[in-house]
């Protein structure tokens, strides 16, 4: 699976590409992860890749020159499955998403920043524009981590062994995963409850169970 | 403000506290952000941190020992308005808890990683058990940069000026923001739109209104 992401910060996301899941899908050749600075493709002395508004109003908005030059360079090179705009206008990113998007190949991800992108660059290449929620974020970089590390999560083999994402949250009914203990049985004055020692997997199941559904009813409703 | 993280793996945090928003917010000293690493707090030859649940099941879960020392060490030398965990199993976060969350003055965050932590950690710190979205990602450091990020420049000063966040996406009515144009007029054989260069502020404030609203609704409904 292969991620171009342009932005005017790309900086930004380095350390979540060299740590961590994301480091570790790259390693094994599970993922490609490729950055593009939007001043790169800026043009005249001054590198200006932002301008003020038509129309007036606050904060600058990117310009599409650069978008366009750098998009355009890329399509010269290879398709894209999804090119995707991230913005709080999207379409609401959730897990039956990052599943369908788990099987495409190779995706271009287009980062804005305050106060958005011009629109014709949007409306000349995106395919799909995402909100990963209902909170405005300073740049797109930010939820492109989020997306890579999402879907790259779903390539079989990227999680280690005993790490099936068939058993996440959100990939079960409630949607809540159950409260979870390990070593050691008492802690702080604090104990693992009795019925997870008990070897009984029959009760253990009917706990946990109770539990998600117990945590789903008091915080979604 | 201050945000303290602890973490599994507080590295992938670096470049974003090193670029864009957040790092201008620390410069101009609106912000102080410290991150922990859980492993300075474990115990034994192997320095491990994690073990297998109890009563059985996939993944691995953060101890509770690593936690408990570093949070504890931390709680002697100040106290926290919030110790937030985040997990899919939290509230929904979104504008309104980031308004609320930026009166805040200092943060305790709690980074999980694949299973989740032990949560007797939970039941003894944590204030706010919060999720930004309904996906799974691998670790929370990713949600601590959202977190941070969106909290930071609600703070009055850290947005340069023009950029009011006042009229962000969901601090209007909608929750959208109208399509941005910029310079120049004709790009690529695509026009701004006519209205946006007429002057007529009433006519202009009419159509950004429009089309935020028809994107909502074509969105959204």
């Amino acid at each position: 699976m292969r991620f171009d992401i342009i932005g005017a910060n790309p900086k930004i996301l380095e350390s979540s590409l060299t740590n961590g899941l994301i480091k570790r899908a790259i390693e094994k050749s599970f993922i490609e992860v490729y950055t593009h600075n939007l001043r790169d493709y800026s043009e005249g002395n001054y590198k200006q890749i932002d301008d003020t508004p038509y129309g007036g109003g606050a904060g600058m908005i990117l310009k599409p020159e650069p978008f366009f030059k750098c998009i355009n360079r890329l399509l010269e090179e290879r398709t894209y499955d999804e090119v995707i705009y991230f913005s709080p206008q999207g379409n609401k990113f959730n897990q039956k998403t990052a599943n369908d998007m788990s099987l495409n190949k190779c995706f271009l991800l287009i980062c804005g920043h305050y106060k958005g992108i011009d629109e014709r660059v949007i409306d000349k290449f995106v395919t799909k524009e995402i909100s990963i929620g209902d909170y405005v974020i300073s740049c797109g970089e930010i939820a492109s981590i989020v997306f890579i590390d999402s879907v790259s999560r779903l390539i079989p083999g990227v999680l280690g062994d005993g790490e099936s994402a068939i058993t996440d949250s959100f990939q079960v009914e409630t949607g809540f995963d159950c409260p979870q203990y390990t070593r050691p049985e008492e802690y702080g004055g604090l104990k693992v409850p009795d019925v997870l020692l008990s070897g009984n997997h029959a009760e253990i199941e009917k706990w946990r169970k109770g539990k998600a559904e117990e945590k789903y009813n008091r915080i979604k409703k």
